[in-house]
């Protein structure tokens, strides 16, 4: 691992990080905040990983959400990715922000050109996870998801999808049906191809009608969001966790759109939903 | 005044308006945030004035710092103007980061080309107050200024040059001596030519040996900001103030840069300060 960059905030350090991603066969980056106390010995703190939505690289998050005074306050590591592998040899989409590069959408790639580099699901699972608890004192027991957008759909599908490695979870203004999304469509065509038993491994309503988790899902959504009718329609989700048990809080937040202005104003309650979910202090 | 754009955040609106500025002779931008109560009639609110530093626009402040989470809980309306004039009739250095457009220095210029449009001191201090207590709900009594580097330069300048608009001030790893640094010498010797007893308007050290003024003055300095030694010269205020019994405090932060990762880190200390400052209570 290279670093990249190192600037201290709220008494830690907010780094960013560049590897060769064996999974992705790409050079990629990602961002990782470490409270003050990571540099006492025999510590072992929570951590948490943030996914962004479109267009994003692993800066957005760690510049415009203000998420590190309550790392700081709450000590928590937090782990921020890149949305997509990147790189002069990785295949792109030029004329589309919601595909190819910035728009990895958390899944294994089974189409060509796509499949060599697009394996975001597995580098977060397993690549990103070994990296992060190999370099950093990290618990986990104790580590968690969320994001934005198609980061919430990358949260909330990840999640549960391996249940014992994120243990709780949160998502802003999250895709949660993108089978039945424009976006979502695109994606899973151009990266899984026609078969719609392939796309089911990534749409978190399919996911949660055939086993619900044992974690108690937060969902923030912006009344005033721009793709809330025709991108989100968390009232799919809402009613697939309401059919198979699966505990939710779904929170309509009256006038908000889907910025990091709407993020960065509840940012710190899913700090406080993630400690409580994890078990508490550190 | 048009308006750009509008995001609630903290329960409030970060709002962006563009007008034709009479003192600059082209369109200017700035960012205002208002707080819920805002609507309220009847109400009054505390102001504050942010200046940003070289390169930035009004965007800085108001995507990175993290301020409104402050603004909202202490009820201040805060107020973000860009650093220069704007627009393809304004002369600009394109070779230059640190003159001409993104570089405006908080003075008024009086050579040419840089006469007409580059009057950012009078623009401040004159126009957009004005604008701003005609448009918000505003205690021209309670209004303060703060700032950062070019911006921190600004605010104190301003500040001791019109004590009794800008009561309250307080600025991150601000120029204080520009008369004696590369940074102020060049754009001096450009906006304002050889006569260093114009230079001395705008030259905080020279301003507060002048006239010390009832405020006392918070300065927040990153130990590890690569500008330090070159260009900030905290140590010649401190002297300065000193000696014409100007209230300072100046706090070293140890291992902080010059990047909004350090502004974020203490902005909700400088709200603090203002409000203590500016008489307590909405």
């Amino acid at each position: 691992m290279k670093l990249i960059s190192t600037n201290k905030i709220f008494a830690g350090e907010q780094r960013v990080y560049e590897h060769e991603s064996q999974i992705n066969q790409c050079s990629m980056r990602f961002a990782v905040y470490l409270p003050e106390n990571t540099q006492s010995e025999n510590i072992a703190l929570p951590v948490l990983f943030w996914l962004s939505g479109l267009t994003c690289t692993e800066q957005n998050f760690i510049t415009k959400s203000g998420f590190q005074r309550y790392a700081s306050e709450h000590g928590f590591i937090v782990v921020a990715p890149d949305t997509s592998p990147r790189g002069d040899n990785v295949p792109d989409d030029a004329n589309s922000y919601d595909f190819g590069k910035g728009a990895g959408f958390y899944l294994d790639a089974t189409r060509q050109p796509w499949r060599k580099n697009y394996q975001m699901a597995s580098y977060i699972v397993e690549e990103l996870t070994g990296l992060v608890k190999e370099n950093f004192p990290v618990d986990e027991k104790r580590m968690g998801i969320f994001g934005h957008s198609m980061g919430g759909h990358g949260a909330i599908s990840l999640h549960l999808n391996n249940p014992e490695i994120f243990k709780s979870v949160s998502a802003f203004s999250p895709i949660v049906a993108p089978m039945s999304v424009p976006w979502g469509q695109k994606v899973f065509k151009g990266y899984l191809g026609d078969d719609q038993t392939a796309w089911a491994n990534y749409d978190s309503c399919k996911l949660v009608e055939k086993h619900a988790s044992d974690a108690l899902i937060l969902i923030d959504q912006g009344g005033a969001d721009e793709f809330l009718e025709d991108q989100l329609k968390p009232e799919l989700f809402e009613q697939a966790c309401l059919q198979s048990g699966q505990a939710l809080r779904l929170r309509k937040q009256k006038g908000y759109d889907h910025s990091y202005y709407f993020i960065a104003s509840f940012i710190g309650e899913h700090f406080s939903h993630h400690k409580k979910e994890l078990g508490g202090a550190i």
